[in-house]
């Protein structure tokens, strides 16, 4: 493994500089008018991973953007590794709140700034080099290994389950490894072991068939943007808990012993707090911030607009009003079940004074492995040696689908071994990533497969 | 009269074609960069008044858009009407809504379509018109006349109180006319008496300092557009009643002969429900739809604001959400007193768990008059003259804030002589102005000139 990792330890300039040139392809896969740039930035990947010695390097077509497909499948007998990772990004917007722009990739202390500089480009650039220094020393891996990047996990992943479906065998291995969570903060290397699942939804009222005149109107019609705070007010109790009718059925409850474990962690809540810029940390009534964010089920609203939005004011009663929302979900919720549970409360709550529409936009299951599992233990012994420490074992708030795909189309369990921070704005202006944890992912990771080959499968 | 008269219903094309010239310009007083057409829009006014005969035609600078002054003088001993009207525009936007651009007057099924046709272009120029025939005809008027234009009514005539103050001698005068109201219903000509008043402000909430990822913190902070949501549902009860403390404390209640009166109305629920397009009518419990609109004061959102909005999903905290809101006023209620009622009051009811910032952007004092004022009873007779029916004795919903300017500070009283029709979509999409009423407008002010010449002072 030396001469793997001085090849890593000599290279970090020239990563860099490589880097900048996936982040500068601006993925968008929310927005129809970025449909090429998520194309070409599907081909930049294909293009590297035939460059760092992959083999059957391919874009497989869906009914959205296409899944880049590559393997290297030269260690029989050998465990094989299932690596999955995305190349779409968030949008960028409001666009005004970036220090420097989203797509040109800066350096400021130690951070490099872009989009997608944590989320996911940066993870999956890490492994690409920890492949390629392998490669380049050894000319082999020390596992098998098939690598597919998605360009939907941003918009709901509406079509990876269907190409799992239909490439099982070609998708057929021992682990799953994702690289796309966080670390717990900063100097703190983790393994996730849960992830919270989700159900988006939009929320579209009509209360009349146009704008009408605040004066000459006003006391005689519903207002739709009144009526959709109330309908949202009603999503909640006063102790934060979600109202929605069956919503907390399926929840599993935390184990004493989860919690206890949770409270010996690092956590500062006054810097969190301060690092947020939030006047106060407010949640579900009985729980700690970790659980509360890890554990417990939530209901959001993602956006909200009506009416006259612009400078100065418009005396207006608005046609329509619409609220993006979505919800959180923990094992063992189900997210069809819970779009259903929501859409009938909204029917029930929403009043007859307005013309109501519910789209579900989309969902993922949450998941949870035990990290007993001989690959998640694996993946620890490769950060203490990348890392030079001990890893925590966390839960996460996010979601990723595809975990709960994997598992069950394919019964793979997965490690993810993530080198986000919680504070780098993985969807907000200014995303960036540590450049010291990507140098020591690089690390990880190239040590991670040595590791994963030992594993008795 | 007669020769007016026969001016008049000779000139109907050439009306039209002049009309469509004034409507052109896009004077939207909102908006800055459209400041340079509402001073265009000032000086067309000013060059029109110096066509049809109107001396000392200026253009007054006021901290914002200027007032347009001119009068005719030459009738010692007749009464002086002081004419106010506005010459700019509500924004157009949602603009993909207009079924012809807002800019490009358009006659539809004997209707004017443009921004300004009803609200307030039409009506001022229905009064160029009557005292440009009177001019041409008779080389005189038979009362003096003072004209004001503002550019400043839909966003508050925050400078026209400063100048009528400021001005106090020039514009002393026996009345005030303004067509700026509507008639109770296509073929129901109609005098109003009273006006509602308004308060305008706008909430603004932040809950972090940058967007957050909703899956990593969702559940640990508060959400300002969940926040938002349940302050605007605390302004109201279930009743529709108001609940800011205070707010009903001057509130004039109507008197029983006024619901009398208005029990017999020709109005028809059901039509006014089908051309809202409206699922059901809903307001304050114990009051009918009328009294709902012209007669109870009014909480309503006019705009609301926060995270994602564009197409798709974006699975973000907002840091920050903002709400338009407004409140309609009646007798006897004061603006600056509800204002401060109201921001003490979201004050109250608004967690620590944001940050709050409450704007008042604008407002104007309700207003009523008798209508056995002998000016108000030659209006009655003008329209009796021009439109051959008996006039309605109404209120209006809306708000003319001038009103009470001019009654407070020059001690006037108004009447108020409009031709809109309620359906004529005064500050929404394809808003239009029935020409029929249009061309007996201009009669019908031709005849009231005459009138008030007739009033004993």
């Amino acid at each position: 493994m030396n001469n793997v990792i001085d090849f890593i330890n000599t290279r970090r300039d020239r990563y860099l500089d490589e880097l900048k040139a996936l982040l500068a392809i601006p993925s968008i896969s929310a927005l129809p008018e970025h449909k090429g740039d998520v194309l070409r930035c599907a081909e930049w990947c294909a293009n590297e991973m035939r460059r760092i010695g992959l083999e059957n390097v391919r874009l497989f077509e869906t009914p959205g953007h296409p899944v880049v497909y590559g393997d290297w499948l030269g260690a029989p007998g050998a465990p094989t590794i299932l690596f999955y990772g995305h190349y779409d990004v968030q949008p960028v917007d409001p666009v005004d709140l970036w220090e420097s722009p989203p797509f040109e990739a800066t350096v400021r202390d130690g951070e490099l700034y872009a989009r997608g500089a944590a989320d996911d480009k940066g993870q999956v650039f890490m492994h690409f080099k920890a492949i390629e220094a392998h490669m380049k020393q050894n000319g082999r891996l020390p596992v098998n290994m098939k690598l597919i990047l998605e360009g939907e996990e941003e918009v709901g992943s509406a079509n990876l389950d269907a190409f799992v479906r239909d490439h099982q065998s070609e998708l057929a291995a021992d682990v799953v490894v994702i690289s796309d969570t966080g670390m717990f903060e900063r100097g703190v290397p983790s393994i996730t072991y849960g992830l919270r699942g989700l159900v988006y939804a939009q929320i579209d009222l009509r209360g009349t068939k146009s704008d009408l005149h605040s004066g000459s109107f006003g006391g005689a019609v519903a207002n739709p943007a009144y009526v959709l705070a109330q309908i949202l007010t009603q999503m909640k109790d006063r102790g934060g808990r979600i109202k929605i009718p069956g919503f907390y059925d399926d929840v599993r409850a935390l184990r004493e012993e989860e919690r206890e474990a949770w409270k010996r962690l690092p956590f500062n809540e006054k810097k969190y707090k301060k690092d947020l810029g939030a006047p106060k940390l407010v949640g579900e009534t009985g729980y700690s911030t970790l659980e509360r964010t890890w554990a417990r089920p939530t209901f959001e609203v993602n956006g909200l607009l009506s009416g006259f939005t612009g400078e100065g004011s418009k005396t207006v009663i608005p046609a329509v009003a619409m609220a993006k929302v979505s919800m959180r979900l923990v094992p063992d919720q189900d997210p069809d079940t819970i779009a259903k549970l929501f859409e009938e409360y909204v029917k029930k709550v929403a009043p007859r004074s307005v013309e109501l529409k519910v789209t579900r936009m989309h969902g993922g299951k949450p998941w949870m492995t035990d990290f007993d599992n001989p690959y998640v233990q694996a993946a620890g012994r490769a950060i203490r040696t990348g890392f030079g420490q001990e890893p925590l074992f966390i839960r996460e708030g996010g979601s990723i689908p595809v975990v709960a795909t994997f598992q069950e189309i394919l019964g793979l369990p997965s490690v993810l071994f993530g080198i986000g921070l919680p504070d780098e704005n993985a969807h907000a202006p200014n995303e960036h990533l540590d450049l010291s944890n990507f140098y020591n992912g690089v690390l990880a990771s190239a040590v991670l497969y040595q590791e994963i080959a030992g594993v008795t499968k």
